[in-house]
């Protein structure tokens, strides 16, 4: 570690699943020196031998109660719906003081799955760090994801304000800022900045690769109209967001149901040549953009910055 | 013009509209020497004005009748909505042998808009390059915004096979690969690859601003989890588009009821805990972004290539 980082904020750390998010926060923890050591555990042993080779951490498991025997940091980075079996099972070997996390894009869900695991003086506060990549896999972490994300912490009534402090300072270690809400708040506010886009993009991407009248070869060689912007996120994990769906459903349905209506309401301006009402939409739509530039969770730069032309050594 | 460059193309080009598309037109010919001169019009003085201080053509107009005179290539790059009325403007100054073609969005709506106004012995054949951003107006042109890009010309039973060779090599000269569609045909192609895909990120930019019991902060906070995808093409220009789906109508709600069958399908699934439909879907569109990768189409850099982490002068 050099000599300019602080000192370390938690002993060990054990990670539970290496993918995209286990090894970008392996990779974190290690540039920003912000643990100790670091146990790596994932249930796949090929992924375990993958992680190994990569280096990312200190020592290596398939069962994940060995990895966070004599942690005082867990972070499980499994899918939502895996955190229960993943907390019942870690259970014993958690020592009291130890802080339980994790990284699971719902929260009431996971607050109740894991929490009845807890034993005795183990603390669990969920947390969601708000960034990620459609890629997946050991191979896919790279420490910088968290910069400049936000990343929600999900205390309950009973928590200890001490080990919610240390947590927020683990995230802002790592380049996070850090907000705090209720369960039910995150699950409802994710639900339109990230579960209904999903859903939408991975639908039309069914779609279109459904059409009979169109081949998929069209739908690629044309995608750059803007249909390959929704690719993207429908290339993402495919188990993470079945549980995502799964276990945020009351939210999901709600936002669905409001995107709808207000699709059927388009589709409606479009069959009465009503153009003002498109107008008025498309207009107001262009301040949000905007506003997500000036937070700094976007780049400026048109088409996301994406390369044009013949870039040598660039496959766009 | 540097000696390397082959000979013009044309002897004068004539462009109509200097927004995205009319500037990044101007930046490529004069890039690759596709054109002897270069007379650029547009209705708005100011547009103009911008334009020439750009110094993007040769000469400059607000009368798109005077910027047609002596031109052998005459490309229309306004709204769709507007082809019509620009056509049977310029008709008088069109001499025989003049090749108009256009950059549109819609293929079926402008043949029908501009053809009849075309005198003896001028040829149209519609064109419509496959490319753009989310920024308009002058100042968002470039000269590689066609490179590596699908430009689709759509003649008609009666065009003579010289004039649509001279249009494809023209677009071949500016770096597009060129492709032959039918009116209908593009229509529908486009529908599903750009025109529903701009409909439903419009949508949800508008569903997410309407909510009451989450704040625009929020949802600007955290959009980094899938929603500032959408806001990209959500930021297009509000004419451009309005008048697409007021001219691709058929098209266009023929999609969206696909796109509408597969979402309630979905939410269906969502609703029954049917986690294997979800798994299905989401296992089958990652295929499509490969193919759309190696097509060329798009970056395989995860995240499109955005930076992530703290770079001095990037907003990202």
């Amino acid at each position: 570690m050099p000599e300019t980082q602080p000192a370390p904020l938690f002993e060990r750390l054990a990670i539970i699943g290496i993918g995209l998010l286990g090894s970008s926060l392996a990779h974190a923890v290690r540039k920003t020196g912000a643990v100790g050591s670091l146990a790596l555990a994932d249930a796949a042993p090929d992924v375990v031998r993958q992680a190994e080779k990569l280096g990312l951490g200190d020592v290596y498991f398939t069962d994940p109660a060995e990895a966070v025997s004599g942690a005082d940091l867990v972070i499980l980075c499994v899918p939502v719906g895996a955190s229960g079996a993943v907390a019942e099972a870690i259970s014993r070997n958690l020592h009291p003081g130890t802080l339980v996390s994790d990284v699971g894009s719902v929260k009431d869900a996971v607050h109740k799955a894991v929490s009845p695991h807890m034993p005795d003086g183990v603390h669990f506060i969920g947390g969601h760090p708000v960034a990620g990549t459609e890629q997946s896999g050991p191979h896919a972490g790279f420490a910088e994801l968290f910069e400049q994300r936000w990343c929600i912490l999900t205390p309950s009534d009973g928590t200890d304000p001490h080990h919610l402090a240390r947590l927020r300072a683990f995230w802002e270690r790592l380049g996070s800022d850090v907000d705090i809400m209720d369960t039910k708040h995150h699950d409802l506010v994710l639900a339109i900045t990230s579960h209904v886009p999903h859903l939408i993009a991975y639908n039309i991407v069914g779609t279109a690769a459904d059409l009979e009248s169109i081949t998929r070869s069209e739908v690629m060689k044309f995608s750059a109209g803007g249909f390959r912007d929704f690719t993207r996120i429908a290339a993402s994990d495919p188990t993470m967001w079945r549980d995502v769906f799964l276990n945020n459903k009351d939210a999901v349905l709600e936002m669905l149901a409001r995107f709808n209506e207000d699709l059927i309401s388009l589709q409606r301006a479009i069959r009465w040549n009503d153009g003002d009402a498109l107008f008025d939409l498309f207009t107001r739509t262009r301040t949000i953009r905007r506003g997500i530039i000036e937070a700094g969770q976007e780049t400026a730069e048109p088409d996301f910055g994406r390369q044009h032309g013949a870039v040598a050594g660039d496959s766009d």
